[in-house]
């Protein structure tokens, strides 16, 4: 059987290849996320009520490639998101991977982008329609934060861990 | 405007949410994943081709809680899961967190285990339908190895960092 497109709605379609049901961005759009960090070992996260889980969600800042300007680079998107959810700019960009956050279910793929040495230049909280909060976490004792956060029902996408996983390994690698 | 079923297929779901379209399996499982570790500072991956990404995935072993039989625990479906797909097992199992892993697209949920000490007992490769090579990566190769499957055109689900952030953080407490 051949791949077939079983729905197509405003955002995204489903589709049937052979065996398998899942689910793609209509424009074929890809993710970027951003690990921000400050030079004072904070990382910066965003928080926001994401409707599929029905409850607040921590996560890096994120968004869509050409989601504004098609021509739009992922390097170019990944700075215009931590601007505009987060307030911060940085000149130190890096790709860490581009990874498959579900490969079960969706053919969406993201690139993850380590910006160092963040600093803040403007207010943040996204743009028409969102609503972020923007959380400065000191890296020491984010796992302690996650969790007072995870009592209080706020989910969080565990993806800001594997980012720092590449971060700190780097360092270790830098200082040894 | 209600939350509205846009399209149901075998396996997945459409929703429409006021604003939001996002996917949901049929039967509203959620998915189990493992950081699976031997005694030898290895980590027990798995790689097999996934229809929506068009290509070979390396992932942490992982499969869906009820599966197979609709009473079994989170727990019991990771230990299967990492049985069937590997061919380890282990005796201890720690829950390090539950995670979103695309929060914009799909309100799919993730519990991720700890397996530490693991041991051969089986075959593994998957059940039937299921064609799953294992690995077993020393954790102080891990990123070179990812980088020599990334230039073959393997993808990899950075969600195997994740649980390696929480289990060398952990290391580390005990240590000091």
């Amino acid at each position: 059987m051949a791949k077939e497109i079983k729905y197509k709605g405003r955002f995204i379609e489903v589709i049937d290849d052979d065996t398998w049901e899942y689910v793609s961005r209509v424009n074929g759009q890809y993710a970027v996320s951003i690990c921000a960090l400050t030079n004072n070992n904070e990382i910066i996260l965003v928080e926001q009520f994401r409707v599929p889980i029905q409850s607040n969600v921590i996560e890096n800042p994120a968004g869509l490639v050409g989601d504004v300007d098609e021509n739009e680079s992922a390097l170019e998107s990944a700075k215009r998101e931590l601007l505009e959810e987060t307030g911060y700019e940085s000149d130190n960009w890096k790709e860490l991977y581009i990874t498959c956050p579900s490969a079960g279910i969706t053919n969406e793929k993201s690139v993850k982008y380590l910006a160092t040495n963040c600093r803040k230049v403007g207010k943040g909280g996204g743009v028409e329609g969102e609503n972020i909060t923007m959380h400065l976490v000191p890296l020491k004792s984010l796992q302690s934060w996650v969790e007072r956060k995870k009592k209080i029902g706020v989910m969080v996408d565990a993806g800001i861990f594997s980012a720092l996983y590449f971060y700190e390994k780097q360092r270790g690698l830098e200082v040894n």
